[in-house]
């Protein structure tokens, strides 16, 4: 008599499986190899009726993984079995190569034999191995499913008459009566393996004796969901589960009669069945012990050149590009939160909405690095147009940008941040920042009017701004605005080979009890900003620096503000005292030191980090000002811009002045002669 | 009878003369207003004939200037008669439209008649005065012309004739002689006015009283070259020319003889005249005080529109953009040089040509900050292809290199600069450096020599190479190739938050007498480069570092390679010492320190010097070394790639480390017991 011949699994990979594996690599396996659970499925065997000759073909006989492979909790798609399976994905591709296959395997088996002989349940008849290595970097995932499989010895034979379609030997009622009830208790309760009785009812494997108990030998059918579609050669699911039973009912090997349940579609197998079914039988067992020993197993999968290797999908040519870039740009951050800093909270960087205040040298690297850190919301405001000196020093604009006038600058910025990652929210806003210093003329105060509402929408639209101007006075409004509304300021400002670096420190009100208020940008002065830009000489228009200086403040600035942002009292970390040891790291946070302002001197390479108090006659931070401005709006700045001797008046900045004056002139200028010639 | 009208100058500014006064500014002017002389030119009155009609057009009477005009030693066109002026240029706007015209003009009239009434000579007849303001940001030029003309009290007139066709008098033999003969000597000596009698002979005006001593009165003609080509208005010339001859030679001004002199072309000129006659007189000074006391003058041109205001040329949508991005580079570049260290030698930067071997995250930022300090050659060398985690750390790189797999890195990141700056001379090479401990199979060592043959070559061919790569063993062949070729290396590396910079020391032959050898990144080491690259897990391949430190480190690289350059010591410049006080600037150059190691961290915001000292068993700069590789080639570097101990042997690191081996193995290492329990 012929020997069961079966048709084995052929793994089909989903491209999103390897999208997932990508994600939980990244966010969740990091460096781990450790196996972990996972699930496949496997639906009936399919064919395929030929147009032209009305033949039918086979279809393989899938075991599928897809996204939903790695939960626990997922289920399988509407007609599909799951299948449980380890998978195992190696850090290396040497690591992959070298992986003791064997043991893995005997691993699995051994699982699997356990799970027959000790807890008799047949959920584990379906087991498989996937093992993957993925080359993150270039979309390449190597990979090797196994489906071990127990060998039978002596083989299980079918007889004479071979696998027939299942209605053969039934009456067209009694077919369609087994047929819809079988169909709608498999969907009721979907058992891979199930017990048919007579009736027609079924029941798991697992209620074998109880459920055959009065049931003639003859009516007893075993039946199993069977991806394989072949009318000669039953699905690799017989064969775990012959193994089954031959292991647990030692006695049933002389004759099972075993259905091969291919018909999910009703209607169709009313005008034709696809399941079969074949008695089987093989040699009893010799004694109970032969039972239950572990029979040998075969099962790494082969390529379709026949070949027992493992596998690569190449997904990059058919991947999405954007998508792609998205989740590599993911990749290389997470990356340093696996490796390096697991308290690094990425998210709180690259959720915080950014405004830009100024699209020029400072700006484009700014944005740069901000796009580095994978911030997703970028805004720049910009009044100027590109112009030919830009490109070289400017990383956001080429050449093109310049001709016909030049692109305005703040939007061209964004247009640019799109083409390097198409991810990003980049949005750019053509504005003119009013300042003290430049009155508004009357003709001009319902358009300053407008530029400040809008300045001030943005500014609430955003969790960070950057300082970024290249004029003192500019930077006065966005840091009333900015301390108004309790946003984070980064300020940053450039001299020849030397740089500024700061946070403004958090308005007076708002500060912790016991806590040092840092200043801000104006702190230190002790007049009113004014007017530095009218009668300017050409060198002093353009920002004459080293060229690389830019490049490091504006980045010296976006780590400021990561460092601050992964800082555990935020914008209130208190600064680090400017003279303590430099390898103490003195209220540092999880990325280090947060200081108050930086000083850069290019000359010397070096940084002087200043720790500046908030002064109470601030023209920029002080109570009395941001009140005003909350108080009376657009009409305080109106006058700031116009009198310049409302910030001095509205401080005491003035008062302070007569005083000193004053002071001067008590001074008695007659200097006793102490005899030394000078 | 009617008083003589003139036909005004209208000035033509050639563009050429903006693009040459855009230079001058930037190289030789910079702040300066100081008033210069000019050089401006006219030719004979031009007319054409409308081809409709037939009608004669005259055109303009133009005083032109050009990028000539700025040289002191410039000759006219041929053809052209000079004219002498004084340029001054404002430093902004507000200081052009402030400037005191009156003033100005004044000062030139007051210089033009102490010339006529002293020196008595005609060369400041025709002198003009040009003031303008440069708005090089955005190639605009204001500017205004005055062409200072004495006004006659009481006014020239001329006769019932008018300006009479100089032949109509004239048989045509005579014409014709006259004609030929004021054209040949104009020819031999071009004379803006000169004097001709009968004969006919011409002299300068200066000649007046011997030329005309014999001359009956009739016969005394005093010419001039006449920009006008109107019939009934002599061009300005003429002005100043009847004010000198009022002022030096009152008795002729009863009857003056005036040939307004406009025939260049003969052939033309003998079938049509253009030259005209005219008998002019007005009342002579009441005496002597009176002929040379100052007339009033008149002459700040008028707007095309006949308003007296200034005018502007806007030179932007005119100019070639590639052009214009040059100058504009240039500009911001000698601005440095102008207003802040006037010993920078930017050349001295600007034509180093720079190899970059590496194109990733400090390729792309070290070539735009070299861009940015105005070097032209710069070249790439990079094996791997644009990946889509690329572009938002790598600032030369936009989504679209990366897809289909991705642009080659070097050639994509040099067309990219040619984008941003069409004036660069980019080139990308895809190359692999070949690595100690990656050892090259038989098969790949013709490739292999090859790859050595072509690195070698584009080593020799730069003056500084930057060693940019992202393993420590690609950097080993560069650095000894640099060492015998005496290059200068600038090496940067990256770590998570600290990066190194460093400058590699010249070889030991080369080394100054009294100089300490600095060493090269290989100069800690006690083993030999081996491969690291191998079986590296995903995060070791990916370079992971805070998204801000990359660029940092390479400007610094840049402006490390910038401070040595411009140290008068170079290469050869001492080190600061590390723990010197940070303020002192010991052995610093033109721009400031030239360290020899800086360390940056960026969780301290701190850059840390270090000195290190070449060591004599050095892998990668040792005598040995570089000797061997003079000697053998590229045998010897095969043997350092394929051979794991070779370099170590060369070294006698083996030695050493036998040494120390040994010395271990002689401890005696039973310790007395002192009676302390751990």
């Amino acid at each position: 008599m012929p020997i069961v011949q079966f048709a084995p699994f052929a793994s089909l990979v989903q491209p999103a499986f390897w999208h997932e594996l990508t994600s939980l690599k990244i966010d969740v396996l990091r460096l781990s190899d450790e196996a972990l659970p996972i699930t496949g499925y496997y639906t009936l065997g399919r064919s395929i009726t030929d147009r032209e000759t009305g033949s039918e073909i086979v279809l393989g006989c899938n075991l599928s993984v897809g996204p939903e492979s790695f939960h626990k909790s997922s289920q399988p798609p509407s007609g599909a079995f799951p299948a449980k399976g380890h998978f195992k994905n190696f850090n290396t591709i040497e690591d992959f190569k070298a992986a003791d296959k064997t043991a893995l395997f005997n691993q699995e088996t051994e699982r699997m034999w356990e799970s027959i002989v000790t807890t008799r349940d047949t959920s584990s008849l379906n087991s498989f191995i996937l093992i993957t290595y993925a080359d993150l970097k270039k979309y390449k995932y190597y990979y090797w499913f196994a489906f071990p499989s127990f060998v039978a010895k002596p083989a299980w034979e079918i007889d004479e008459l071979g696998w027939k379609l299942a209605n053969e030997d039934l009456s067209h009622d009694s077919a369609c009566f087994l047929l819809t009830s079988i169909h709608a208790q498999l969907r009721a309760t979907p058992l891979p393996f199930f017990l048919v009785r007579a009736g027609v009812e079924i029941a798991p494997i697992e209620s074998y004796a109880s459920f055959f108990a009065n049931v003639p030998p003859a009516e007893q059918t075993i039946g199993f969901v069977d991806p394989s579609a072949s009318p000669t050669n039953p699905g690799w699911p017989l064969r775990n589960l012959l193994a089954y039973m031959r292991a647990i009912y030692p006695a049933t090997t002389g004759e099972l009669r075993i259905l091969c349940w291919r018909d999910a579609d009703v209607p169709a197998a009313l005008a034709g069945w696809k399941s079969r079914v074949g008695i089987v039988h093989t040699a009893p067992p010799a004694d109970a012990a032969a039972a239950v020993a572990r029979p040998s197993a075969v099962g790494w999968e082969k390529t379709p050149q026949g070949k027992l290797a493992p596998r690569v999908a190449d997904l990059a040519p058919m991947m999405d590009p954007v998508r792609l870039a998205n989740q590599a740009v993911d990749l290389n951050l997470k990356l340093m939160r696996w490796r390096i800093l697991p308290a690094l909270d990425l998210e709180k960087i690259s959720t915080t909405r950014c405004l830009l205040l100024g699209a020029g040298t400072l700006g484009c690297y700014v944005a740069r690095t901000l796009m580095g850190w994978g911030v997703r919301d970028i805004t720049l405001v910009d009044s100027g147009k590109v112009s030919f000196s830009n490109p070289v020093r400017q990383p956001l604009f080429e050449f093109e940008d310049c001709v016909n006038g030049g692109k305005p600058k703040a939007e061209c910025a964004a247009a640019r941040m799109k083409k390097i990652f198409p991810g990003i929210n980049a949005t750019g806003h053509t504005l003119s920042i009013p300042m003290p210093g430049h009155p508004v003329p009357p003709t001009s105060v319902a358009q300053a009017k407008e530029d400040v509402k809008k300045l001030e929408e943005l500014i609430e639209g955003h969790d960070a701004v950057f300082l970024l101007m290249d004029s003192r006075e500019s930077r006065w409004l966005p840091t009333v605005i900015c301390a108004a509304k309790g946003k984070i300021v980064l300020n940053a400002a450039l001299g020849f080979d030397t740089f500024l670096v700061m946070r403004h420190g958090v308005r007076a009100s708002a500060v912790r009890p016991d806590a040092k208020q840092l200043g801000c940008y104006y702190c230190n002065d002790i007049v009113a900003p004014a007017d530095s830009l009218t009668d300017r000489t050409l060198d002093e228009m353009c920002t004459v620096t080293r060229p690389g200086l830019a490049s490091i403040a504006a980045s010296t600035a976006v780590e400021l503000l990561a460092s601050v942002l992964q800082h555990p009292d935020g914008l209130h970390a208190a600064a680090p005292p400017p003279n303590s040891d430099p390898s103490a790291l003195v209220g540092a946070g999880v990325l280090g030191l947060v200081p108050h302002q930086l000083r850069g001197f290019l000359a010397q390479f070096r940084n002087l980090h200043i720790v500046g108090a908030a002064y109470n006659r601030c023209t920029g931070c002080s109570e009395a000002v941001i009140k005003a401005y909350e108080t009376e709006g657009f009409d305080m700045i109106l006058q700031a811009l116009n009198d310049d001797k409302y910030l001095q008046k509205l401080t005491g900045l003035d008062k302070l002045y007569e005083e000193g004056q004053k002071a001067l002139e008590d001074v008695d200028w007659d200097v006793e002669d102490d005899g030394v010639d000078f």
